[in-house]
């Protein structure tokens, strides 16, 4: 079966950049173009030359890729040559083999936003294609607003084309600027350009998420006949961001809709690699990754119905629609008060704790967890003290250690500068064996920082456990999040805290209270006890 | 011109609850039931009677709504009679007008998952729904795994669509439960739907975002003919989510081709408080609202590309394809300190503050203001806050009283009972005139529960402010969120604390701070200020 080739065109470097809130530095983007290069995407958009510092920095230093490194520009202005546009020749000093250029195809932008004559308009369009591939490089044209200008003047649009197209561009990429199109419309006019005479091999589609149908979109076009795709690694873009490259591709590979008859340049040991580069650009932004992202998310095969667990149990298919594994990621099936024995008996495998089908304990555990979950336990995103409740119930969870009592003071006041500065200490006192141990902790950190009393108290647990120490000298926390569970009088505060150890292990507890220290402080103790569990520490005779 | 109508089911209380992480009280239940009904929503599915406590408790206090309240629930089990299936008598005896059953049309799924025979569960589906309509219910049923069934074994599929239409379903819900499906074939397998004898204006559809399409999808099966859509609010849901109707809302009511052929409940008035009630459910699940959501996110409308902007200026259609007012949102021009003078004057005028356009003024507090939400602050849910920065900026903020020091105390330990007890206990030391006021309060509340350090903090504080006592006496704190706004090491606590008084005023206030101590102080001395500015009470001299 010979199947047709899709191009893949990112430009994450670009219009990704638009996001607001983000700025790429050179080193990052200098990562992010070797994470799509490994991916195997047939051209990168690296910025637009001359338009802003970091972005010349960038071209300056070209990354050497197996894609085609693209520079992007705008068409020459009116009243000058392609030859003499300042602005087109930062572009073209870049160096790259490739460029792409924005032009305008909607009547309505050329006066209104340029103030130009139509004429002079596909003029710049034709005569900025002409000179770039004159200069030998292959050129491409971005159709900027083309669906709003097919709407409104179709002839006009076709003509502004069809001038980059006998120009020599290599492809004719049509622009939704706006984001409004819908799909069933994206269809019938990228066919409408087809039957006008340019071919699909020379057309592409670039789609944005406003209407929350840019990937829906890109396909129609694919399906009406245009064989480049524009999109971005985790759909970052202007306002909703563009169409997500990161969930078509798994569409493209994995849909036999699509896999059937198209090839792309990723192949599916690259696509293996999904997971890790969404969460690689996520890391390098500073951002949470969002759960619910197509095949990537956290959550994209988390199953949290009951009925779901347990036919899962029976075949993964029920309600998988590919693999997890195909695009990195994996199944979870997270305890919440919907659960049933099955999804109990799953996620207590998954921890090596085997449970005979029936036995009375899993009824025990359900209710336990239901119980805690009214009065605010969260066990989807505390798997650790999910894993101990069970344990718990199931007797495996030895007294390492008592806590007798602790003590944590917040005081504000000035200091000897006559500064108002703030200052936690804690105190706790726990028992192990027949020994009492007092510590004391601030939660000034290195840089005289107040931390707050949590970071206090964490110091001040952490500080002696006397034989345990070994196990929890490579442990921080990492993360720390705060919720109020009801709201007014009966507030009452959820406390999931993040740990990581030196091994790289991560792992969430939680802790419920009316009091957000004493929540804090119940997700510690469960932090560490989860610590010395996973490590095989033993327990010392009470 | 007349229109057909289309029929919006929301499940955000039932499937929206399956999203990881999310779990509502039964006061939040009613909050949302509330925000549905006053969108227009037609149906609104409250959950699954006596599938967990939190769901009966809800259906035995039931909401009075416009909308059509709905119990969900499953088809009965094999080997017995739809009479005596306590789980299905448990959904009718919620005594909801409208009950949704959930059913197998997919044949894999009936012999592995549930292991009956084919005929079984055709008989299971329509003995159900007969059992519904005989007890004078509306009936519908949400024909689970439908298209996978129908590629499978298109003629088991519709066999077991036409016996919940034959016994008399109102709606026939065609579900996509995994979430794969592309939008053409949801297309295509809905028109076979309809050729199958099923009349669209019986037929419903349910869609996962798995694919990133769940609009797309949507929208492909009103194409087809379907003319109820089930989704939920901001696209909550199992994995990826379902379809989400804060989407497809403004799109059905904004978009010609899908506005001029087609009605729902939902009015333009409404629609114009779509961002409030997407906010209003962020708040609820204490999520930080998503800026890329198309329509109703914080970027959706935000120009940061410049070419962008400046074309904005001359004309907004340029690069909005929707107004943003229409559905509550608005622009959000970056680079343009104009634009943000003009909102800050209206913000003000607003509170009664009348300050002359140009006044240099204007641009400090805007610098103020963009600095302060740099370090964590959100003026936009802390309306307060914003206005005592904005008035301490024009000089109209007296300083009432001076804070010399605090100190709160946690202490746990053991009570003359032997129990644990945690208790906490703040001293504030306020300056007013010439006079020092030391205040000391406990955390325990009339029961005897410790209700936590904020809570003596607030008590404290509130405890004798001397000459302005009367002007907070009346004053009580309603609610508190916390929030981590950067993760990791360099995390930063917000708290925003809501204040109520006597004449039913309600106001927010928000801190900011490493300690969420200090946070929550600093948002507490906002809101005294603020009420004594509300109350017009005079400084003392100091």
């Amino acid at each position: 079966m010979t199947r047709e080739r899709l191009t893949l065109y990112d430009t994450t470097l670009r219009d990704g950049q638009q996001t607001q809130g983000v700025q790429f530095s050179t080193p990052e983007k200098h990562a992010i173009a070797a994470m799509l290069d490994s991916l195997g995407i047939d051209y990168i958009e690296g910025g637009w030359p001359g338009a802003n510092p970091t972005d010349s920095e960038f071209f300056a230093a070209k990354p050497q890729t197996k894609a085609i490194f693209t520079a992007f520009g705008m068409t020459k202005r009116a009243g000058r040559s392609a030859e003499n546009d300042d602005v087109l020749a930062a572009v073209l000093n870049a160096g790259t083999s490739a460029v792409c250029l924005v032009g305008k195809t909607h009547d309505f932008h050329v006066t209104t936003a340029l103030g130009i004559s139509l004429d002079e308009n596909i003029d710049n369009i034709g005569a900025s294609i002409k000179h770039c591939v004159a200069q030998g490089r292959e050129a491409h044209f971005d159709a900027e607003h083309f669906f709003d200008g097919h709407k409104a003047n179709p002839d006009y649009a076709l003509q502004a084309l069809h001038a980059a197209h006998d120009a020599g561009a290599r492809w004719v990429v049509l622009c939704d600027t706006n984001g409004g199109t819908l799909p069933s419309e994206i269809r019938a006019i990228t066919k409408a350009v087809i039957d006008s005479g340019i071919p699909g091999n020379r057309l592409g589609i670039h789609c944005h998420d406003d209407t929350g149908q840019a990937v829906a979109c890109s396909l129609a076009a694919v399906e009406a006949g245009a064989r480049h795709i524009q999109g971005t690694l985790n759909g970052l873009g202007e306002r909703c961001g563009n169409a997500s490259l990161t969930t078509l591709i798994p569409t493209l590979l994995l849909k036999p809709a699509y896999a059937d008859r198209f090839e792309t340049g990723v192949s599916h040991d690259a696509l293996q690699g999904l997971l890790r580069i969404s969460r690689k650009l996520d890391d390098i932004l500073n951002r949470v990754p969002l759960r619910t992202l197509p095949y990537v998310g956290a959550s994209a095969f988390a199953h949290k119905a009951g009925l779901h667990a347990s036919a899962i149990l029976k075949d993964p298919s029920t309600y998988e629609h590919i693999a997890p594994a195909t695009v990195g990621n994996a199944r979870v099936v997270p305890m919440s008060n919907q659960a049933g024995q099955s999804n109990l008996r799953m996620r207590l495998e998954d921890m090596g704790v085997a449970v005979a089908k029936g036995d009375p304990r899993l009824g025990v555990i359900l209710d336990e967890i239901k119980t805690r979950e009214d009065v605010g336990y969260a066990y989807d995103s505390a798997q650790a003290s999910f894993e101990l409740l069970a344990r718990r119930a199931l007797g495996q969870v030895p007294d390492f250690f008592e806590v007798k009592r602790y003590r944590v003071t917040v005081e504000r006041r000035k200091n000897k500068y006559n500064q108002m500065v703030t200052l936690s200490e804690a105190v706790v006192v726990v028992k192990i064996g027949d020994e009492k141990k007092l510590s004391v902790s601030e939660s000034m950190d290195s840089e005289g920082h107040d931390r707050g009393p949590v970071n206090a108290l964490a110091k001040a647990l952490a500080k002696d456990l006397g034989p345990y120490q070994a196990a929890i000298d490579d442990m921080k926390l990492v993360d720390f999040k705060v919720r109020i569970t009801q709201g007014g009088t009966e507030a009452v505060t959820r406390v999931i805290i993040d740990s990581e150890d030196g091994q790289g292990r991560r792992w969430s507890t939680v802790g419920v209270s009316p009091n957000i220290v004493d929540a804090s402080f119940e997700a510690l103790l469960d932090a560490v006890v989860w610590k010395f569990l996973r490590d095989g520490v033993r327990s010392c005779p009470t």
